[in-house]
């Protein structure tokens, strides 16, 4: 018997029928003796209509008062899916009640859209929960100093269940979501990729922000901080599995190191083809350039990713980075403009068809020769490294798109990835 | 310069495209140099959209717990709708806030699909109009002791505007509606039936509970007990015509009884066909017997409307009420089973084809003879009465239903109400 987080994704509360489901596998849990707390999301392609219909009616520049509306009305998609799931427990015989963000209160800064979350009261819904009740609490939002309403951002409420399996020391939370768990990379493209039955969350976090989008990213970062054991499984097993069956399956992402000592050096590799590279050439190699390129890029608003300068010569360097795809024209625009010309470049090289592909591993802390061998494995395949990067965990290449696929199955199994034994994990 | 209360229904705020109408003409009334708070209901179809998903996952039996959920689901639909409001109103440039019920907060009991409201605390709101800005406040929904979200009932958007026009001392609570004002009778039926530029919020009561839709009876009691002037137009005028002659537009209702005092005895005639009669016949003339059978009614959550009993001979009398149609099987079932024979009564006649008809008038009050004018236009036009109720402004008839149409216009024609001058009111 354990305080346990459940959090649906808005496919998983998708209909009247989905929903019943849910309240069936919420039953059985509390029923086996747990306090349950349910975070569901929105019903699937509610928040894009309700922000669609503000899009209709918004001002064309969204400033603080605008956003503060935004939220306002998207806010409403959780707020109907409690209700509704509480009924559905309540239907099942199970005493069940929701709690808003603002009722709990989950309180967060006034960053209208993005807010986060700062403290979680924990009183009301303990008080719940000791009168046997199934407490179903919103996801993505909550509500700042003013007492006005604040969403979390797109996948906020991923952030939301951890943040509240943290403030209540559940003893585990469990993210439903439409995959049955973390892979050693897309299956799509590899189909020998395994499903890893623990993952690091530092680990997980490279992953998350590498492009495995099986969890929001801010999510990974609460269960790391707050050290909440957190576990990705399928929404689509049964809601009558066997609930010891259903508790070890999935990826359990764990802050506990040792688990992962005796596992593979890399857990798995990651790619990204959403990005688009940049080369401002013979800048002079002196101080502020870095920041008279990137400052001016961040100022439109631009998020860069990967950023290598290399060695000088000639008192002249190169200094490369990548951005989203979409930002190409625009950045490539503001880089001929005014930014090049004003640094003493000689060129500006763009390039939207390359590929980010990395390869993660906590093993590699502790491993010397990873990067080598991924780029000896690199070189026998014939693909050309135009950029690399390296973390603690985490080494990354940029290559031409093209490769992409190539690359990834060919680090794939030579880390011996293909052949994970799950069964052992 | 005032301050001005607006109130939307569903309609006006349908679309997009209406919300932004609704914003212009708001944006209007605040230029011309009013403080403005807006009512706005949910968009038209929404409070049914949401019902219809919880009645799919709800449980058979709806407890306090259950209608506490239907409130936290219900309740969404105002809150998009103010967000839209606020957004569409900052679009014209027209700085704008939304406020929930339980922002402002509006404190209501915990009578959870039915709340009152208890009290409306006006310290934010104020502190936002002093700021300049339009303040939208969800209408129907309030907020209880407990910090759960509680919503009025159908309709309860026009109580909400009212209470806070009362709350905030408005000058004026102008309600939006699909009707340009209330009519001395239903023009579909009389299409001589005239607009009434003022009525008092007595007669409006009269007028409300006998079926004239056009504003929640609550709201209408609301304004009557804090002297809110409220005024019924309506909002398929374009949203650009001239402010004074918007503000002199449809009917006034109004506290001032002065006013009133040289206008038409009766100010109005209301029906009312979805009514069903009963007598309970030869019951025993005893203390108690009005209570055993309306008692037993009542307990089976039927409504009764008139009510009447006849003079009793040989110690036996008839009894008679109405109820709605809806329940008519219902409750002739209920007297014939156990009501009747327990009560020695001799027969149960049921009619469900009956109708009401009344006049309504706070002229009555001190005009005699009033009635006796009714029997006899009715009695000239060949139509029996089968049962009367009279109260200090209203007398009511209940006749076949056959002679709706005709008594409705007769009455019309001999209280003078087809020639009622409008100009001169």
């Amino acid at each position: 018997m354990a305080l346990i987080v459940h959090k649906y994704g808005g496919t998983s509360m998708g209909s009247p029928e989905r929903i019943k489901s849910v309240a069936k596998r919420v039953a059985k849990w509390a029923r086996a003796g747990h306090q349950m707390v349910v975070v569901p999301s929105a019903m699937s392609g509610e928040t894009n209509r309700l922000l669609g219909l503000a899009k209709e009616v918004q001002p064309a520049t969204i400033d603080a008062a605008a956003m503060r509306e935004l939220d306002m009305i998207a806010s409403t998609g959780e707020q109907v899916s409690v209700g509704l799931l509480a009924l559905a427990l309540q239907s099942e015989g199970m005493p069940a009640v929701s709690y808003t963000g603002w009722q709990v209160p989950v309180k967060t800064d006034s960053s209208y859209t993005k807010a986060r979350i700062e403290s979680i009261d924990d009183a009301r819904v303990r008080a719940e929960l000791a009168e046997g009740k199934v407490v179903i609490i919103t996801g993505f939002q909550g509500i700042d100093d003013e007492g006005s309403i604040t969403t979390l951002g797109r996948g906020g409420s991923d952030t939301s269940a951890v943040a509240v399996a943290a403030a209540l020391k559940a003893a585990e939370c469990l993210i439903y979501t439409d995959v049955d768990g973390v892979y050693t990379t897309d299956p799509r493209v590899v189909p020998e990729a395994q499903r890893l039955h623990t993952i690091s969350f530092e680990e997980m976090l490279e992953m998350a922000s590498l492009g495995s989008k099986v969890l929001q990213i801010r999510s990974v970062e609460f269960a790391g901080k707050y050290r909440v054991p957190l576990r990705v499984l399928s929404s689509f097993t049964p809601w009558d599995i066997n609930i010891d069956e259903e508790a070890k399956s999935g990826t359990l992402i764990t802050f506990e190191e040792d688990e992962k000592m005796e596992q593979a050096v890399v857990s798995g590799i990651a790619f990204n083809r959403d990005e688009a590279k940049f080369t401002v050439v013979g800048v002079p190699d002196k101080p502020g350039i870095a920041y008279q390129i990137l400052g001016a890029v961040a100022e439109a608003n631009i998020d860069v990713d990967v950023i290598v300068q290399n060695m000088s010569h000639d008192g002249r360097t190169d200094f490369s980075f990548t951005v989203h795809r979409n930002d190409y024209q625009r950045t490539l625009d503001l880089l001929k403009g005014t930014v090049a010309p004003s640094t003493g470049a000689t060129q500006v090289l763009g390039d939207p068809k390359i590929c980010k592909v990395s390869i993660v591993g906590i093993g590699m802390k502790s491993h010397v020769g990873v990067a080598a061998k991924m780029f000896r494995t690199l070189s026998e395949e014939g693909i050309n490294i135009q950029m690399i990067t390296t973390s603690e965990i985490k080494t990354s290449v940029v290559i031409d798109e093209k490769y992409m696929e190539l690359a990834v199955r060919a680090l794939h199994k030579s880390f011996g990835l293909d052949a994970v034994d799950t069964s052992s994990n």
